[in-house]
Order: structure tokens, then C-alpha cells, then sequence
């Protein structure tokens, strides 16, 4: 399925609060044709955003297309609020959207293909209504045969939820591009498998099959690339979610860990109470968790600093961070990810990065 | 819902390969009016198991029903082909346990709800069909709440798959309430779940729910008892279910774990390349990763012996086992677990098991 040209739903939330508008800007191959935001209409992306792609910011579906003379394929719901219901202010352009016969992609909790007007439309308009959050029906128990790929597989862990592993990932395999390495991103999450148009949103899975849905992704593409990026989800010590970290680190067999955290975080976000355990202690558990299945190490980390204004403020936390982790240490967003793409190509071996197959 | 007085279909499999049939017969307080066996008509349980209630084997649930006199209140489906099925042949059996009013209970993946015939007739007759592995719809995300309930909480957790966790898990409830210890059973799986009348299926929760459902019920009935044993399920260093293990160690912040093993496993049972990791890092693994959300250590052992012929095999076992973990350990099933219980009383401190609450 291709998405290439594409109108994105922001409502009242652009730029600050439409995280999956964002990723899709800057990490898509998507050509963003408007963003549609009421509050924000006759504005343009750049005026707020100025390391992505530019576009008009409109206030409706409608405007969206006569600007773009017809010329858009879908809607991507950009936003998500807390509970990721859908809001019934933005049911006009889902339906003008479907009417235009553009397809709609969605990463709410709220399905739009369960939706009965939705559904209606988009079957006599002949478009598709994809929710991605929704698991595909053949994912099964893993066969543990990740590692069997030709690729190298890096995958990104966290100290807790939203600390930038998913940015971390994307990075990454720009900067390893950049190297001459042939990498891909494997998306877990419902804004990385918009960003790819395709993906298992691994916290929606069946238990039982969570490391199973991160290892479907590895064989599929595993021999096609040199080095696969993992995106990585939750900590590994969460109250909730560390059933999915675990799963995604048995199911991904990396080779490598990229530990990701953000300057300050003291405590699990959400889950207050609950102090993060020392970085040594993150390295120890990740590392010695994975072994039994296959031995890895964290070979780099990735330290956000976007609450450090400061810049050479930022470069002493990255200094300590990556002093206290034993490894090399960026932030990807401030710096790039070069020093980490070395630190990969260093602790996986010499071969990776030299072109071509590494196995 | 009460099923007091049941019917067990096991066709073709009883005793040896019905699992879930001698779990119910064993631990469930159902009386068992009959077996289903076409195999074995005419005899008896106890001709095959003596450690149970004695019931006819009979080749139909017809005869059955006669044989009861009609107090019959539902079929309980007691085997589980590999894949998880519905054997065809059985579809007499479940259609005239409907049309005499009983209601069917069903651990199997392929849901009696959703067959169309069935769920016709059972609505006809007002019976319910129960698939015990099918998650309710109200579960969510845990809030790292467990350790808040009165009860101490106490988790089994495995070296691997079928290792012996449910049983060694029922044997401590019995063991403890024989030593005026107000314990529950906290069923994970769909065994569990059928012999106690109620709770979550695990694995086949949505992964992100994966601790809140074990949360859930840890809140439903943790200040009801003095002591919870938690059901566990996998191993968390297992290629394929290691994310339901994970959950289940985090949702449950247990007080104590009792580490369950069996004689002579060696490698992942069904992924023969994967070798098991000594005992030790066992512990390391499970105690490590749980601190950060609850401090807790392993208090003591449990070890099936079913492959030891000998008893005195069996005892050396025993006492090898106890040493190399570092804590008092028995079979349950051949010793019983009255030194796992005074090994967990011990463990959680003196106040468990002097009756009543224990905080």
C-alpha cells in the first residue's frame, strides 16, 4: 500500500501535541500535502516546525483538496488523545476524505473500520479504512529465529516509556545510510508502521505471540538489508508494559542494545512511586535477560536532552551518560547519530558497514 | 457461576493425555458425575487414578445423563488437542449436553461461542458456552497496585514450560490451609481458570494488559485471604513466552517465589537449540528483574521427579536441588508441600500462617 500523497488531521493540537503528525513529517517518504488544524489555518508548518517538510496548515479536509487540486491518496489521523478515542469534531473530513476516495490510516484505540458509517462509505467508495493498531490474524508463537537473518539487529531499549527510542531507531538508520550501511527500521508502534506503512503494533498483539510478532518482522526482511533497527517499547522494569519490552527483546535476538534515556527522569512516568533503578542496573538486566536467548551488549546509548537548554549543558550529560553506561553516547536529535552508528559498527564487528551483506 | 455437579469429556485420551480432565478432578470442588472416554467405557477413574474422586467412564454424554439421573449442570471440555481444535466427534457430546440444559466450559483456542451451531442452541436453551480462554473486554494496563492487598502474594515461577507451576502452585494452597493458612489460588491459564470458576487467561491477554490482568485479580480478591499463589506461567527466559512471564512476575509483586524445575530438563522444551541457564541465573534473572517494581527473593524450591523411578533417586534430587538454589525445596506431588509452605512462612516473616490477617 502507498500513501505518497497525504493530507495529515491535527486539530487543535499542531505542532506541540501531534507527535505521530511529526514522526510522519519527518521520518515519512510521504509528500505532506496540508495539515489540517482549525486553530492554526493559514499558517504554515515551517512558521512552527523547521526541519521537516513544508505545507499549509488548513482547517479542513475540503480546503485541503481543492488547494491540492484533487492530487491527495489519504488521511492520516495525526493525533491521538488521552484514551485514543476519536473525537466527533473530526468526522466531517474522515467522511470528505473517503468521499474524495482517499484511504484512512489511523492509530487510535478507536477503530474506524468498526466505525458503521465509516465502514459503509469506504466500501462503496471503494478506499481503505487502516487501523493500525489492529493486529493482522496469522501472528503465532516465535520459533526463536530472528538471529538466522543475514542482517545485523540493533535493538533500542529504554530506562521508561517516551524517553525517544523511537526517534532514536529512525536516526539511526539515516545515519547508518549515511554510512554506506544498508538499514532498516522495523516498526512496533502505531506511529512507526504510519511512518512505514506497515508493521505490528506489538502492544496490541496476543501475549503469547509478542515476541513472535517482532520476529514475522525480521524474517521478513531480515536478508533484504544489512542492519535492522528495532524500535524499541517501554522498560524493561515498568509496572505495566515491561511484558512487551521483554517480548521484543527475546523476539528481536539483537546483536546490539542502544540504551535510551532522557536527562532528568528519576522516576517511571505516570507510575511516580516507582523509582528508576541505576543505569548500571538497566545494562545488567537488559544484557543478562537477553543472553539465554542470544548474547548481546549495549554497544551505545541514546540520551535525550530536550529538557536541558543549555547546549554545553547537554554535552556534559551526554559526557556522563556515556561514561556511566561504558559506551559511546549522543543525543540523536541535537547531534545526529553518527557517534552511535560507530559504536554499532565497533561493538557488532568490522564487517558491518563496509557494504553488502556482512554475513 | 457454579458448575457443581459436571461431566468431563476426554475421548480417546483418559487418563494420560487429559491434562486439564485430572486437574479439575484433582483440585476443582465440582463433583464429577461421569468421564467421557469412548475408549474406556465401562471402567472406572479410579481403575486408571487413584489420588481423585471415583467416577464412571462412559462413551457419551447421553448415557451419562442417564446414568445421573439428569443432575447434570455442564460438559466441561477435558483435553486439548495440539492446536487446540474441536474435534468434530465431539460435536454429538456438546450439542446434547446443551439440549439438557448444561452449560459447556472450554479451554480451547477455537471458541464454542463462535461456532455458529452452538451458540444457536445455546441460546435456545439458555445455557452459557464459557471459552475460559477468551479475555473479558474490560481489562486495561496495571497500576502497580498488588503489593497494596492484604494478603501476602506468593508467585511459582519456572524454569521452563509444563514444568509442574500449576500443580506445585495448588499443593501450596493445600499444604497452607492445612496449616490454618487462609490461602487462595490465583489462576492464570485456562486449567486453573476452569477448576476455579473464574480468571484471566494470560497469554491470550492483549500483551500491553498483560500485568493489569494479573493485577486485576490480585485486587479482586487479595483482602479476602492471608496468602495469594499466584499461578505462573512460562519462563522468563523462554524464546517464544517470556513476555507472559514477565507480566505475570511484574503484575503480581509477589512477596516470595517458589522456583519450579523438573529432573533432567535441560534444554527449552520444543526449542531444543536454546539450553537452559544454570539454576542460579535463574534466580539472579527473576529477583533482579522484579526489585525495581517489588523486592522479593526466591524462598523455595519446587521439583518434579516425575522421571525418577526411584524414590531414593528422588530424595538425593530433592536435596541436590535445595542446595544448588539456596532454599528449601520439595516435589509436591510426591512429597507434598508442607516444607515449601514452612519455607514460605519463614520467607515472608512470622506473622503468615498465625491465622487471620496478616497485616
Amino acid at each position: 500500500m502507498e500513501h505518497e500523497r497525504i493530507v495529515i488531521l491535527a486539530h487543535e493540537k499542531f505542532p506541540g501535541r501531534a507527535k505521530t503528525a511529526l514522526g510522519v513529517m519527518r521520518y515519512g517518504d510521504q509528500e505532506v500535502k496540508a495539515v489540517l488544524d482549525r486553530d492554526r489555518a493559514g499558517e504554515r508548518v515551517n512558521d512552527h516546525v523547521g526541519d521537516v517538510q513544508d505545507a499549509p496548515i488548513v482547517s479542513s479536509f475540503e480546503e485541503a483538496y481543492e488547494a491540492a487540486d484533487g492530487d491527495i491518496t489519504a488521511l492520516y489521523i495525526g493525533i491521538a488523545p488521552i484514551g485514543g478515542g476519536f473525537e466527533d469534531s473530526w468526522r466531517g473530513d474522515v467522511i470528505d476524505a473517503i468521499e474524495a476516495g482517499c484511504d484512512i490510516v489511523s492509530g487510535l484505540h478507536y477503530f474506524l473500520s468498526e466505525d458503521e458509517e465509516f465502514a459503509t462509505l469506504a466500501a462503496e467508495h471503494d478506499v481503505e479504512l487502516w487501523d493500525v493498531r489492529e493486529p493482522h490474524a496469522d501472528l503465532t508463537v516465535a520459533g526463536g529465529a530472528s538471529a538466522d537473518v543475514d542482517a545485523d539487529v540493533v535493538l533500542t531499549v529504554g530506562t521508561d516509556c517516551s524517553v525517544g527510542k523511537m526517534t532514536a531507531s529512525y536516526e539511526i538508520v539515516e545515519a547508518a545510510r549515511a554510512h554506506g550501511i544498508d538499514a532498516a527500521f522495523i516498526p512496533t508502534g502505531q506511529t512507526g508502521i504510519m511512518i512505514e506503512g506497515w508493521g505490528n503494533p506489538i502492544d496490541r498483539v496476543i501475549s503469547d505471540f509478542t515476541a513472535g510478532a517482532v520476529e514475522e518482522m525480521i524474517l521478513e526482511v531480515g536478508d533484504d538489508h544489512d542492519l535492522l533497527v528495532v524500535e524499541g517499547q517501554g522498560s524493561i522494569v515498568h509496572p505495566a508494559y515491561s511484558a512487551v519490552t521483554c517480548g521484543i527483546l527475546h523476539g528481536a535476538m539483537a546483536d546490539g542494545l542502544v540504551l535510551c534515556h532522557e536527562t532528568g527522569r528519576e522516576v517511571v512516568h505516570g507510575y511516580e512511586s516507582f523509582d528508576l533503578p541505576p543505569l548500571s542496573e538497566y545494562i545488567r538486566l537488559y544484557e543478562t535477560l537477553a543472553a539465554p536467548i542470544h548474547e548481546t551488549s549495549v554497544v551505545a546509548g541514546a540520551l535525550n536532552t530536550r529538557n536541558v537548554a543549555d547546549d554545553e549543558d547537554a554535552v556534559a550529560a551526554i559526557e556522563e551518560y556515556a561514561e556511566t553506561i561504558g559506551a559511546p553516547a549522543a543525543d540523536p536529535v541535537r547531534d545526529g547519530a553518527d557517534a552511535i552508528v560507530e559504536a554499532i559498527v565497533d561493538g557488532l564487528g568490522g564487517e558491518l558497514g563496509a557494504g553488502g551483506t556482512t554475513r
